[in-house]
């Protein structure tokens, strides 16, 4: 992979005045345009080997086009904050919203890489980490982004030179720490490491451009020119698009549909019941249970993360208070889901949950969730067949990253009954009190209940996972309901404690 | 203060099952109105004793309205990304959006004052603080904030007994840790000091609640009726003045016009000129010291804000492109100021620029600023003349807090005349590259210079202080503008590094 870049490619001088300006014209030009169409970010990931000049195309970058509109990021050490959330998070929060150039210095690709090298991990644990890379990259595609990605490369003999001149000039000595050199004795290692991550991510979608980084003229010329062209060939894709409304995208094979009326929803046992006399009983005991799991030591070091979907007038919300009861307000945080903000929508769909993943030893409720895009935009066609399809292993690829991450998942569907739900919406209308709580909308979704349980049941079958598995809940009986997911989420999290993931 | 809160106030259970329910369904209401009527955020401060029922009134908050629209922050230990920033920092971006309600748990009270309790700080030092708390929640409430702050007591012998009554209970033993007992022998003097801190801080607009926290009964009540009451006395305001649209508001005195013409604008000298030849060297030369000075080991403690404004066409795009070229794009971010997105709309006026305050060891660069309501705001009434005239003291509050953290604010007023901006806008039409840098509202600001120009001298005289003083740069030259600004920040930061403030 690394041949093509240890030839000795060279500009001359005169070449390189010659051609940086129209490049540098054109880049800028090219990213008014991206700024104007305003429909996709552009993600630059930078990495390759020091010295080879990452950090020189970075500024040459930022100098030949507008850097108001361009948003760099190095990743150093971890904040605090990121380190106690997903590996991925501090990713997540950097990326640019549509419109604008996001520079990725250091990405996804160093740790794995890095930590392979230092054989902190084994080769299987690479493979798990480009495996997921890919999926990630494939999703930020898939939502809109133009990702391009430069690897800057120096034959081992190069580097060498290159380091020895920064360590001769006062002016560059800085530049070179002594974990440079260190890093040097480990160039075959790193070559090799690198070369395999660099083979197996370098994707249709979002391939990789290596650049031999001896020559900074070459290295500027060659650099720019795959941006400038990256970037004509999306503006040209949006414009494209944006004539030939909606964007056709090859339908995938529709979920299967079982041959009977059977499914994991209707087979519930809608039946079960508390007496109001036990519900206390319990209540009071599984909440003390619940208060003692967030106060365990044990706690500290994990997080909870409650996803609450079901059917209108299910009883998430009163649920969810019985829980939120049970726990000191400082601890927990409930997001209710409702239509994405402005800065959300610039950004891929799965942002607007990602930025509101728990701190270590909090529990964040959400009320609806991610899982919106199968259920109601799905059933809606707010969004295409092919999005959410899709849908499911990016949010498979989410989950696994938060359980892996020590975050406990707990998902429940609240399941009533089509009866029970009218029962409730005419209750609701009756109650003076409650009147808000019903709309237009729920009597129009009722309408589509057939769809609706399609949906689900497809959810649950692409969703639940041994890290993440759903838990559906008949509650035509409220405090059966109540204490169903309570006792669930208790037992759940004592798992997790004792160390079972 | 809090002798009205060491009487051993009461309420039998049956009078409190008796009026729990309906203040109750009265919160929930109040706290659906709030949030349908969108317009405004309510932030409840929590403060007092321990032991006194702190905790246990935010979960009750939490318990009686709904969860899903309440954010509870909890304030401990800072994050290492809250340390590296002015410590208001935290709060600011723990307030509630508008509809929503906040409860801090712990506050901008709490350093303060246990900093005075433990004698970290001087009586002179509590007093700025208390000033700098009094400006900032003016300015919340200026801003359409509900501000409520309870304060929770307990005399010496009834937190003795408290804390004494918990060690008993197995089930809340955990609750008392060994730090309660060494602050409770600090009790008289935390008690005079927040006295001191309460007195001062209980204004008008944000007064103070002392509720005493013996009897749970009578604390819960108390503070659910405060909340509900000052719910209600806001939301009839805010349908009232909805109604009476605009709001009217009080006009404070126009700004002082002189008695001629001279102003600190006009009197520039604009013929200040620089050949090519001494430009490429002095851009060499300070964009050289600007590097290495960001490479300062003194520089990582510290953090530059630079803020550019001035007319259109006055060159303030060209001279932050010098500067970032300098820099390394690791270390500096460009923040071009367009119009709020809803997020930031549903937030305090500065919020938006508060969220882009660089960690320590960066620069951040504003392209137009906060400065924005006392000019455009101003002069195109987009506020009215109560909003710009306060902006002035909230301007140089938050400057404090940037500057008394270890910020240089360096603040460029790019300055050209009439004739010459008419030049320019001329040459933008004709050189087809440039066209995009000129709109018709460029051509309709300028009909406007004498209101800006006198908006610009305002701004100046009322914002130009001895941390944050404005650099006014006559720009007809574009090559003496930038080096002078290079040159300045240069400046500015080399003296900040040398220790002077």
């Amino acid at each position: 992979m690394f041949e093509a870049a240890e030839i000795g490619h060279k500009v001359g001088k005169e070449e390189f005045s010659r051609r940086e300006p129209q490049l540098r014209a054109a880049l800028l030009k090219a990213q008014y345009d991206v700024l104007q169409t305003g429909t996709f970010p552009v993600v630059i990931v930078i990495g390759g080997v020091d010295g080879a000049g990452k950090g020189e195309t970075v500024n040459l970058f930022n100098e030949w086009m507008d850097p108001r509109h361009i948003v760099t990021r190095a990743f150093g050490e971890a904040s605090d904050e990121e380190a106690e959330r997903p590996p991925m998070w501090r990713f997540w929060r950097a990326l640019p919203p549509k419109g604008r150039i996001g520079i990725l210095f250091g990405s996804w690709y160093t740790v794995p890489i890095v930590d392979r090298v230092l054989r902190r991990t084994g080769s299987a644990q690479l493979m798990q980490s480009i495996e997921s890379i890919r999926h990630f990259e494939r999703m930020l595609v898939d939502e809109g982004a133009l990702v391009i990605k430069f690897w800057f490369h120096l034959s081992k003999e190069a580097q060498k030179k290159r380091l020895k001149s920064l360590e001769k000039d006062p002016k560059t000595r800085w530049r070179v720490a002594p974990t440079d050199w260190e890093r040097f004795k480990m160039y075959d290692r790193f070559r090799r490491v690198s070369e395999e991550a660099l083979r197996e991510t370098s994707t249709g979608e979002a391939p990789w451009t290596v650049i031999e980084g001896t020559d900074a003229n070459y290295r500027s010329l060659t650099a720019g020119q795959v941006l400038l062209e990256a970037l004509h060939a999306r503006l040209a894709a949006a414009h494209k698009a944006k004539a030939a409304k909606p964007a056709l995208r090859a339908a995938p094979a529709a979920a299967q549909r079982p041959a009977d009326t059977r499914n994991v929803i209707n087979t519930l046992d809608f039946s079960a019941k508390l007496s109001r006399q036990d519900y206390a009983r319990q209540l009071e005991k599984f909440q003390g249970r619940l208060n003692m799991l967030t106060r365990d030591a044990r706690f500290r070091s994990r997080s909870v993360i409650a996803v609450f979907e079901g059917q209108d007038a299910a009883g998430k919300g009163s649920s969810i208070r019985r829980i939120t009861a049970a726990m000191d307000a400082r601890h927990y945080q409930v997001i209710p889901i409702a239509a994405p903000s402005e800065e959300e929508r610039a950004q891929p769909y799965l942002w607007r949950f990602w930025r509101h993943l728990p701190r270590q030893g909090r529990v964040t409720i959400f009320d609806r969730s991610w899982y919106g895009r199968v259920l109601v935009e799905r059933v809606e066609g707010f969004c295409s067949e092919a999005d959410w399809m899709r849908a499911y292993h990016e949010i498979n690829d989410f989950e696994e990253q938060v359980a892996r991450h020590d975050g406990v998942l707990v998902k429940f569907w609240v399941a009533i009954t089509k009866e029970e739900q009218l029962r409730r919406f005419r209750e609701r209308q009756r109650i003076e009190f409650k009147q808000f709580k019903i709309t237009d909308e729920d009597w129009r979704n009722r309408k589509k209940w057939a769809a609706y349980e399609r949906a689900v049941c497809d959810m649950v079958e692409r969703t639940s996972t041994a890290h993440a598995p759903w838990h559906l809940i008949p509650a035509n009986d409220k405090l059966y309901a109540r204490i169903t997911m309570l006792k669930t989420l208790c037992s759940r999290l004592e798992a997790a404690l004792d160390g079972e993931r």
